[in-house]
C-alpha cells in the first residue's frame, strides 16, 4: 500500500567535499535505516508468534504505519536541520508516536492471546520497548538544550536494539 | 507492479511556524493515508473469502488500483489548495470512482460464489459501501460552497469504516 | 527490488483549466498503466502454470522487468511531447523491447516444459503476442507521420488484451 | 521497507539530440539495475537453500539492504559525472560495502548451516564473490587514472555474474 521511501539526492559537485555538506544527511539517512529496519525485525519476529488477529489488530497495525510513513519526511527535514532544535525534536516526536503505536500494537495481540502463548513469553515484560520510550523522551527535551545530546539519545536506543536478543534467537530458528 | 506513494516534502524552515503552512497538507496526507488503509483492510478481509476468480475479477482489481493510484496526486494538489473548490471536488471525484471500481470489484466476485458461500455473507448488504458512495456525492457539491463540508464529510466516510465491524471479527480470527 | 512509479505532479493552479494542459499526460499515464497491468495479468497467469525454472528462466524475467522499469520515463517524456515523433517513437520502442523480453521469457519456460504441459496449452500458439509485436512497429513507423495514428496503435495493442481470453478463465477458476 | 528506486528524469527536448547527454545516465542505470538483479537473483538462490535464521542473519541482511539502498545515489551521481573520478570512485566504493555485506551474510548462514548441507554446498568456495571484491578495489583505484578502465572492471563483475552458473540450474529447477 503506502511504502516509506527515504532519498537522498545526489549532490551538484563532482569533488570529495560536495560530498561533505551531504554528511549529517547521511548520518540522519543510516539512522532512520537502523530503526526502521528494527521495526522491521521486531514486527516479522512478532507476527511469526501470533496465531490470531481481529480488527483492533489490523487498524493497529495501520497506525504504526503511518507513524513510520512519516519518517521519511521527518528524516529530510531533519536531516537538512541537523543543529536546529525543532526538527530534532520532531524527529524525536514521530518516533515516539511509533513507538506508542507499536505498544498499542502489542497490547491489542496479547488481549487475543492467552499468558501462556508463545506471542505472550516473545514479548515478555518489553523492558526495551518501555525504555525506548523514556529515552525519546529525554531526547525531544534534550534537543532545545543541545541537538547532539538529542541525537546521541536517538542512537542510544538504536544500539539498545542491536544488543542479540535472546528472545529473538530462540524464538525464530527453531 | 505500480504502487502509491504518499509523499511529504520537507519545508524549507526550520522553526515550528515553518510547519504551520504544512498542516492542510499534513491533514490531506493523513486522511489519504486513512482512505488507502480502510481499501487495504477491506481488500485483505474480502479476499480472505474469495475461493475463485476469473478474468473479470483481475481487471475489476486492476480498475480499482488505477484509481487508487490517483490519490498521490490528487491529495498533492487539493492538499495544496484545500481551501479551493475545484481541487477539492477532483479529490472527491477520485474516491467515487474508486468507490464505483470497488463495488464493481465486489460484484464480480458475487457471480463466481454462490449466495451462501462466506464471500456472500461476508459482504452482506453493503450499507457502508453504498452510503460512502452517497456521502462522496454530496460532499463534491457542497465543495462548491464550503470546502470545509466538503472535507467535513470525506472524513464521515473515513469514521463510518473505522467503527468495528462484527462481520471483519466474526471472519477473520475464527 | 526495482519498481515501477508512474506519477502525475500536482499542477501549479487550483481551477479546472489548469487540468487541460495535463490531458495528454494523464492519458499516456493512464495508456501505461494499463499497459503495465496487462503484463503483470499475463506474468501472474504464466507463472501459475510454472513447473520449474532455472537460471535462464530468471535472467530472462529480470530483462523484462529492465524493459518495464524503463515505461514511466518514457511515459513522463511521451506525455509532455504526445505530439512529438520522436518521443512517441521511443514511447513504442520501450514497448516493442518488453514485448520481445516477454517473448524470450516464454521461450525459456516453454523450454523447461513438454508440449504436453498446462504451461505449454496455456501459451498456445501466443497470437496476441505476436500480433502485439507487429501493431507496435507499425505504431513507431506510423508515429513519424502522425503521432494520433501511433497512439492509437498503441491503445489497440490493450483492447486487444483487454478482449475476454477465455485461456485465462480456463486456467485460473478451476 | 526501504527499497531502492532507480530514476530517469525525462529530457528537457524532445528531439533525439536531446536523448544524447542521457547516454551515460542511462548506461549507469543499466548497471545498477543488472547488479542489483543479480543480487536478488543471488539472494533468491541463497534463502532457497536456507533451513535456519537467526538474529546475525536477519542484521546482516539488514547491513546489506543498507549498502543496497545507497545504489541509487552513486548511481545518479555517477551518472551525471561519468568521467570524474571521485564520483567513479565512490560508486565502487558503495559495490565493494554491499559485497562485503553480502559476505558477513554468507558467512552468518554457513554458522548455522552444517558443511554438508545443501546451503555449504550451493555456496562452495564462493570464487565468483572473491573475485568481484578483487576487481571492486582494483576499479576504484583504476578510476583515478581513468573512469572509462573503471567501469569496464565494474561491468567484467556483471559479466562474471551473468556466465551460467551451474550450481543455480542444479540447485533451483530440481
Amino acid at each position: 500500500m503506502t511504502i516509506m521511501v527515504l532519498e537522498l539526492a545526489a549532490p551538484k559537485g563532482s569533488d570529495i567535499t560536495s560530498l561533505v555538506p551531504l554528511l549529517p544527511k547521511f548520518l540522519t539517512y543510516a539512522l532512520s535505516f537502523l530503526l526502521l529496519a528494527i521495526y522491521w525485525v521486531n514486527h516479522h519476529h512478532l507476527f511469526q508468534a501470533v496465531e490470531r488477529v481481529n480488527g483492533a489488530v489490523l487498524w493497529a497495525n495501520v497506525g504504526l504505519l503511518f507513524w513510520l510513513s512519516l519518517i521519511p519526511f521527518v528524516t529530510a527535514w531533519a536531516g537538512d536541520n541537523a543543529a536546529k532544535p525543532v526538527p530534532v525534536a520532531i524527529y524525536g516526536t514521530i518516533l515516539v508516536l511509533a513507538a506508542i503505536a507499536y505498544f498499542i500494537l502489542v497490547q491489542t495481540l496479547l488481549a487475543l492471546h492467552p499468558s501462556g502463548s508463545s506471542l505472550a513469553s516473545a514479548i515478555g515484560r518489553d523492558v526495551k520497548g518501555k525504555l525506548s520510550l523514556l529515552i525519546y523522551a529525554l531526547a525531544i527535551l534534550a534537543s532545545f538544550f543541545s541537538t547532539l545530546v538529542g541525537w546521541s539519545l536517538y542512537i542510544a536506543v538504536a544500539l539498545i536494539w542491536l544488543v542479540p536478543d535472546r528472545r529473538i534467537e530462540n524464538t525464530i530458528g527453531s
